[in-house]
């Protein structure tokens, strides 16, 4: 069982998420998961734009897998998750998923590099957030 | 004065809403709009789900004019209002606008016609909307 | 009768830009339009990301009013149109229309606004665009 | 060396589909991989919406694995592949990737399962289609 705690985010489906064979577009849970990481990653006191301008770093997505199981449909009340599976120095990886109740919607893991915002080149992850992390 | 009351949403800002130009991509206010329309509609006992299934209707828009005042920023917590302008039988008319606290961003005034879901003729607007929006 | 050209430019729909209603999403075409007056913008000899490097302008949408006259649908091939309506000293109006072959689907006028890329202040339009323009 | 042929599809980058951080945003090109896909099957003799009427069978994305290696750019001309990597009953595997002239920015494997539009239940490839891929 892992230590890292779970994170959850409510996310509502509206007609701009789905497509016409009537359910969510399947591009469209990588925009969910980008809001779950980003008010996860707030929780340990960060936006995006105050890692760029208080740490002069940002964390891009180096490669993403996801499953879709079952499909989401319109008005959906859904609940992203994400949890830490490891940290590296400069790497952090996800694992989210999106459930409406208790069913497993789609399965993600997300490889995340935290980078120098000017060279784009890979850095440590700031001290601040890795001893909340670790 | 209006004797319509004003619905206000709440939308965070997220990466994917912005552009390479640093802030919110103009077609993103349109998405963030829907949301609130969405939310204002729930709030009268009806998804858009429910509207198709139940009453067999759905509003489309008709016309949009967005008026875009001054740029949404990355990580922003801005407020979306709907209210009704003027319903007409099968028309409804709402205003719209982006806030940043009590900064206007964006106005928007959306027209939007009740249709028949298998036709998308325009058909009258449900009585049991009506009576709660005039 | 106008004395500027009309442009066009074919647009293909994919399920991206559809949604549950079985059309294509009305903010979709927001996106239709910038693409092809990018285009349309590229027949003068410039990106946006050469006016922003060369010349340090660019053109942002100060306004936007959209008519939605019909569906568009999955798979169609739509043409989008771009013009001049008016140039001011740092202000074009274009409008852009949407069409299925003769069909005219979405009418657009679209009110850019040429600005300094670091302060977003209005500058006039340049003058290696604006003798192609008048 | 695959005995199956790689499909070439350009995709031009605007500002709809970059984000703040000034790189094209990371689910745009699971947009451009579905651009790709669509017009690949395309030369197969087949739309989306025809294999929906004429056959009853859509091809569902069952998962995608995305590996970002560079950044693309505002204006950036790309190239988006597809190739078959397998075929099974119902399953189909694809390999995707993106370019900038010859440099790989991003690269793809994506499972697409045939299933019956009613259902959303696992059929067969269509034979129309089986015997041009095998």
């Amino acid at each position: 069982m892992s230590k890292h705690k779970v994170f959850h985010w409510p996310v509502r489906v509206y007609f701009q998420d789905t497509d016409a064979g009537g359910v969510v577009y399947h591009a469209a849970y990588v925009n969910f998961m980008e809001r779950a990481r980003t008010e996860w990653l707030r929780t340990f006191g960060y936006s995006n734009a105050g890692l760029m301008k208080e740490l002069g770093v940002v964390f891009v997505v180096r490669s993403i897998t996801l499953d879709y199981l079952k499909p989401a449909l319109l008005d959906d009340l859904l609940t992203v998750t994400a949890r830490i599976k490891e940290i590296g120095r400069s790497r952090v990886t996800l694992l989210q998923s999106v459930l409406r109740v208790k069913e497993v919607l789609t399965e993600g893991e997300v490889h995340l590099v935290c980078v120098n915002v000017q060279t784009f080149k890979p850095v440590s992850v700031p001290e601040v957030l890795r001893k909340q992390w670790d």
